[in-house]
C-alpha cells in the first residue's frame, strides 16, 4: 500500500500546482477557453508529470516553479494530442476519460484549436521555466525543453500518430507496430523521465539509463493498454500487439520489457524505488 | 525599385538557408513528411520573416544560425496556422497560395497531423536557436522564444482565429473585428518585429515602439486583405472591416494605421528605411 499512497502524495502535489495553472488561463476568448479548461480538467492518472517529478526528484532537482511549469507542459502534451487523436478524421472517438470528448461538447473546428492552443501552451510553459530558472538551472531547462519538443514532433508523437492513423498495415506488421509504440506511446514516457533526469543535473550514462528504461516503460504500458482493449471494449479496425501476436506473446511482452526496465532503472544506483513500483503497478493495472 | 531589389535580396537569403532547412526534414514517416513540405515550400511573401530579420538588422544583430532558426520558425507558425485554418470544419478552402490546400491533398487526417508536427517544428526550432546562441546572446533568445510562444497561443493567433471562426457577429462587431484583426493577423506580424528587435538587443522602450508599429502594420495589412477579397473573391459570410464600414472607410483606415507604423518607426532613431519602404508597399499592394 506504501506506492499506492506515495502515487496519491505526489499527484496531489503536482494537481495542487496544474489546478492553480488552469484557473490562470484567462484573457482567451470563448469557446477556446472552456474548451482547454474542459479537457485539461479531466481526471486523469498524470502519469507523465509523475514520471517527470520522480525522476526528477531520483536526480535531486530543487521544488521550484520551473520544475512544476516543466511537469504541467507535459500533462498538456499528453492532452492535445488526445483532443486531436479524438477528432472525427482520426480515430473518431465520442467518450475520453468518461465524459464526451473535446469535439463532441464544443465543435470540431473549436476542438482543433484547443488541441492547437494546448500544444503552443507546452511551450509557453517551457519558456517560462527557462526564464524562471536560477542562472546554474537553466541550460538544464533548455536541455530539457529541447528534447521534449523532440520527442514531441515530427519524429516522435506525432510521427507515430500518423502511421497509427494513416499508413496500410497489411505489410510489414512488425516493423510498424514497433515505429507506431515506439513513438506514439514510449516517446512521452521516456522523455518525461528524462527531462526529469536532465533539470536533476543526470549525467550522459544516467541520461542513457533512463531513456532504455522509459522505452521499456512506456512500450509494455502500449500492449498493457492494448490488452486492456480487447478484454474491455468494442473490436476496431486498428492493428496491434494483441491481434498480431496473441494474448499469450503479449503478456509475456510486456512481463519482459518491465524486467528489462526495472534492471536498467537498478542499475542508475539512485534510490529508485518509487520508479520501480511505479513500474511494476503499470505492468499489472487494470486500467 | 530600389526597394523591390532589396525585398528580393533578403528573401532569397532567407529562402536560401530556409530550403535546407526543408531538406534537412528527414527521418519523419510518409505521408507526414510530404504533407510538411508541401505546404512548407509553396511560394509565399515570407512576409514574416523578412520583417523579423530586418528589425534585427535595424538593431544590429549578427547573422547567426539562431537568427535564421528563429527566422524558419516564424515561417512555420504562418504555414501550420494556414492549413488549419483551411480544414472542413473551419474556413474550408481547397486552394492555398495557387494550389490545393494540404487536406485536399492529403487528406484531413494527415493535414491536422502536419499542422500539429509544423507547429511543434516551431519550438524544437526555437530551442534549437536557444541553444546555439553565444552566451551572450542567449537570454535574447530566450526572450525572443517566450514572446513568439506567447503571441502565437490561445491569447494571440490562435484566440484571433477561434473569434474569427466561431463567435456569433451579429452584436459588438466592431469590438469583435478589433480583437479579431489584432489577434489572427497584427500578432504574428507585430512580434516578427519585435523579436527581430529583442535579438538584435533593443531596450524597452524601442520594443514598445516596435510593438506599436507592428500591431498597425498587422492592422493595415488585413483590412488590405479585405479590400482586395472584396475585388477579386467570392463573398463569404464572414464579417469584415469592408463589409462594416465600407470601402472608404477602409482604405482611410489603412492609409491612418500606415502613417502612424511610419511615424513610430521613424522614432526609433535607426536606419529604417528599408522597413519604412516596406510598411508603405504593403499598404498599395495588389495582392
Amino acid at each position: 500500500m506504501a506506492f499506492e499512497k506515495d502515487y496519491e502524495e505526489i499527484k496531489e502535489r503536482f494537481e495542487n500546482y496544474y489546478n492553480s495553472f488552469i484557473s490562470g488561463l484567462t484573457d482567451i476568448p470563448e469557446p477556446l477557453h472552456s474548451s482547454m479548461v474542459y479537457s485539461l480538467s479531466s481526471e486523469g492518472k498524470r502519469l507523465r508529470p509523475i514520471l517527470f517529478l520522480s525522476a526528477a526528484d531520483v536526480f535531486g532537482a530543487e521544488e521550484t516553479e520551473s520544475l512544476y511549469k516543466t511537469a504541467c507542459a507535459i500533462e498538456c502534451i499528453h492532452t492535445y494530442s488526445l483532443i486531436h487523436d479524438d477528432l472525427p478524421c482520426m480515430d473518431n472517438s465520442d467518450m475520453r476519460r468518461g465524459k464526451p470528448s473535446n469535439h463532441k461538447v464544443y465543435g470540431e473546428d473549436v476542438a482543433v484549436l484547443a488541441g492547437d492552443a494546448l500544444l503552443n501552451l507546452v511551450y509557453e510553459l517551457l519558456f517560462d521555466a527557462v526564464t524562471l530558472a536560477s542562472n546554474e538551472s537553466k541550460d538544464k531547462f533548455i536541455r530539457a525543453g529541447r528534447i521534449i519538443s523532440e520527442r514531441a514532433g515530427a519524429r516522435g508523437l506525432i510521427g507515430g500518430q500518423v502511421v497509427d492513423t494513416s499508413v496500410d498495415m497489411t505489410k510489414h506488421v512488425s516493423a510498424k507496430l514497433n515505429y507506431i509504440y515506439q513513438h506514439k506511446t514510449a516517446d512521452l514516457i521516456g522523455v518525461s523521465l528524462m527531462a526529469g533526469a536532465l533539470v536533476g543535473g543526470a549525467d550522459e550514462s544516467e541520461i542513457k539509463k533512463i531513456r532504455e528504461a522509459g522505452d521499456n516503460i512506456g512500450y509494455a504500458f502500449q500492449i498493457t493498454d492494448d490488452i486492456l482493449d480487447m478484454e474491455d471494449k468494442d473490436d476496431d479496425d486498428k492493428m496491434n500487439f494483441v491481434k498480431v501476436y496473441g494474448i499469450k506473446e503479449a503478456r509475456r511482452a510486456v512481463s519482459d520489457k518491465t524486467a528489462l526496465a526495472l534492471t536498467q532503472l537498478s542499475s542508475l544506483d539512485k534510490d529508485v524505488s518509487f520508479l520501480r513500483s511505479l513500474t511494476k503497478h503499470l505492468s499489472i493495472r487494470k486500467n
